[in-house]
C-alpha cells in the first residue's frame, strides 16, 4: 500500500479482498453469467434493507440520485419540502433548484438533527407533496431519527413522498425501509458499503414507480421507468461498472458472514470507541446529544488541536485523517467508523492519534 | 479466468495488467495525490485526442453524456438534427424526445454511413443550430467520415455546434478533435480505451462552455458549468470512480509506450485481417464500402452460418462472441478487434473459430 490509510468520511477505507475482488476478468452485460451477478447483489441489499422494494443499481454518484428521486417524483405541480441540517442536505436542494423545481427548506444550523416537529411544522400547511433528507449528514456526523419521522408521516402525512438520503449510513446503520415507509433512499458504495466510489444503490417503493409514468421529459438517464424495464431482465438499461458489481458481491458475503445484527452492533461500538476516546481527551460532539452518528463521530475542536500539524503527523504514519467539512475546518473534525473499519482498525487509528498529540505536546 | 474472453464490442477484452490496476489502494478525490493522477489522466486524453480542449472525466456510462451534451447545447428555442444510422445514434435522438427537445432525425438504413450530402440538405434549411452524430455505430460497424463532414461544417455552417459520440472508436482510431473542430466528443471506456464499463470522458470547446452557462434549468449532475468549476482545481464535482482513474492511468502508459502512430495502425491492421478472413469464408459486411469501421467488423452472414451454434461452440473454448446487435441477431455478426485486442489475440480468436466452423461442418 502506497497510499495513506482513509480515515475520511468517504471515500472510506477499502480492504484488500474487496479491491482484490475489482481486478475479476470483465463479464458481458446482457449475459447470463451478469444476470446472476445482478440477482445476487440486488437480493443482498434488499436483505441490508429489510426491503421487497425493487432495488436499483446505478453506476454513478449518489449525487446523480438526488436528481433522479426528484426528477421520478416531482409532478407539474408538485411542491418539495427540504430539510437543510448540513453541506449535502443543502446540496440536495440546489439540485431541486437547479431543476427549476418548486422548493422550500427547513433550515437547521450545523449540528441539529431533523426532527418531526421541523417537518410537522412545514407539512402542515398542506403546501408540499414531496419531502427530501439526509438521514446521516456526512457533513456533521448527525444523524437524524427516521423511527419518529416515520411515525409522523405514516399517521399525518400518508400520501407525501418520502425521500432519504442515507448516503454515509447504509449498510452502516440499521434501516428498515418497509417498516418505516421509504419510498425512495439510496446510497453511494463509497462509504458504509465499504467500496471504493463511482456507484450507488437505491430503493424505490411502487406507488413511486407508479407516480414516475406520469412525469414527462424526465430526459433518459434518470428515468425510473427505464431502470424498471431492465430491471425485470435482471439488467441495467446501460452498460454499468462491472467492477464495483463485483466488489458489491464480495461485500455482501462479508456482511452475511458477519450478520446484519452484529454489523449493527459493531458501528456502534466503534461510535461509542471513539466518543469515549474524544471525551478523555477534552473535546465535545458538534452534533445534539440525541443524534450521534453510528457510523462518523464529528468531534468538536473544543481543545484548539491544531488540526493541519496532526494531519501532517498522521500522514507520515500512513493515515489520512479528516480536517473537517467546509466551514467547519479545523473548528470540528470527523473519524469515520463504518465499512471495513473494524474495532482494531479504530483502535490503531486512535493510539497513532494519540501519538501525535504527544509529539506535538498536547 | 473463468469466465470467457470478451470478443463483444463492449464490454471489450481487459488485460490483466489493467485489472490489476483497478485493486490500488483507494484515495481521498480531495487531496494532492488525487489532483496529480486527474492531471496524468487529462493531459494523457489530451493527447489521445490531438485537442487542446478541457477534458472532463464523468464516472458514468456514455449514455449519460448524451444527454450532458444536450442540456449543455440546447437553448429554448434550439432545434437539434440528428443522425440516425444505428441503433445508438438512434437512442441519442430518443434521448432529446425524453427531454422534451425540439428534433429532428436524418434517417439513413442500417448498413450506410453519414455523409456530408445527408447532413447538408437538412441544415441548409437554417432550421438547426445543433448536430448530433455518431461516429462508429456499434449496431452497425459503420465509421463515418469526419474529414468530410468537418469540412463542409467549417465552410458553411459553422455556427452549428457539432457533437459527437465516438463510443467505439476514440482511442482506436484517430480523431483530430481541433483540426475538426468538433464542439464535443466523448466515449465510455469499455470499448477501444479497453477498461471496464462505468466511466467515461469528453471534450468540450470553449463555445460550448459559454454557451452552457446561457442556459438555466439544466439540474446539477449534467451540469457543465459544475464539472469546470472542479476542473480548475484538478478535481471532479463528484466522488468519482477512483479505480477507473488508476485503470485509465495504466491505459495511458500503454497507449504512450505503443504511440500513437502504431496505436491507429494497429487498429487497421487487425480490421484488414478481419474482413479477409470473412472475405475468404465467402462472407460479405453490413456496412458501405466506404465506411468500414477500424474498431469492429460487422459480418454479413450471407453464409446462413447457425451463430447461436457458433457461440455455443466458442463458449466452450473460452470465448464469447457477438451474435448482432437488435434486428440484426443471426443475420449480422459482429468482431471487435480495439483496445487490448492485438493481432495475435484475433488471430486466436479466429483460428477458433475457423475450429468451430469445421467443427459445424461448414
Amino acid at each position: 500500500m502506497n497510499y495513506p490509510k482513509l480515515f475520511i468520511p468517504g471515500p472510506t477505507h477499502v480492504s484488500e479482498e474487496i479491491l482484490d475482488s475489482f481486478s475479476t476478468y470483465q463479464i458481458g452485460h446482457r449475459t447470463p453469467e451478469f444476470s446472476d451477478l445482478y440477482r445476487i447483489v440486488v437480493k443482498g441489499i434488499q436483505k441490508v434493507l429489510y426491503t421487497k422494494n425493487r432495488i436499483f443499481l446505478a453506476s454513478h454518484a449518489g449525487t446523480g440520485l438526488w436528481e433522479l428521486g426528484l426528477k421520478n417524483s416531482v409532478l407539474p405541480n408538485s411542491n418539495i419540502l427540504h430539510a437543510v441540517n448540513g453541506a449535502f442536505s443543502n446540496k440536495w436542494s440546489i439540485v431541486s433548484d437547479k431543476c427549476g423545481y418548486n422548493y422550500s427548506n427547513i433550515e437547521k444550523p450545523w449540528g441539529k438533527g431533523i426532527h418531526p416537529e421541523d417537518i410537522d411544522k412545514k407539512l402542515s400547511t398542506g403546501d408540499y407533496d414531496v419531502f427530501c433528507m439526509v438521514h446521516n449528514e456526512t457533513s456533521t456526523g448527525v444523524m437524524s431519527n427516521l423511527k419518529l419521522i416515520s411515525e409522523l408521516l405514516k399517521s399525518k402525512y400518508p400520501d407525501v413522498i418520502w425521500m432519504v438520503d442515507s448516503v454515509s449510513s447504509m449498510a452502516g446503520s440499521k434501516i428498515e425501509v418497509d417498516k418505516l415507509g421509504i419510498d425512495f433512499i439510496f446510497a453511494s458504495t463509497q462509504k458504509a458499503w465499504g467500496l471504493p466510489a463511482g456507484f450507488s444503490v437505491y430503493s424505490v417503493s411502487n406507488r413511486l414507480i407508479e407516480r414516475s409514468k406520469k412525469i414527462k421529459n424526465k430526459g433518459y438517464f434518470f428515468d425510473l421507468e427505464v431502470y424498471d424495464k431492465y430491471h425485470q431482465k435482471w439488467q441495467t438499461p446501460v452498460t454499468p461498472s462491472i467492477p464495483h458489481m463485483f466488489g458489491l458481491k464480495k461485500t455482501i458475503e462479508k456482511i452475511n458472514c458477519e450478520g446484519l445484527e452484529s454489523r449493527w452492533k459493531r458501528h456502534i461500538k466503534c461510535a461509542e470507541y471513539t466518543r469515549d476516546w474524544a471525551k478523555n481527551h477534552g473535546q465535545s460532539f458538534l452534533p445534539e446529544e440525541s443524534c450521534l452518528s453510528n457510523t462518523l463521530t464529528c468531534v468538536k475542536n473544543d481543545q484548539k488541536w491544531d488540526i493541519n500539524a496532526i494531519n501532517m503527523n498522521l500522514l507520515k504514519r500512513g493515515f489520512r485523517m479528516d480536517r473537517g467539512y467546509g466551514k467547519l475546518r479545523g473548528k470540528a473534525f470527523r473519524i469515520p467508523h463504518m465499512g471495513n473499519i473494524y474495532i482494531n482498525d479504530l483502535i490503531n487509528y486512535l493510539t497513532n492519534f494519540d501519538n501525535v498529540l504527544s509529539e506535538l505536546n498536547y
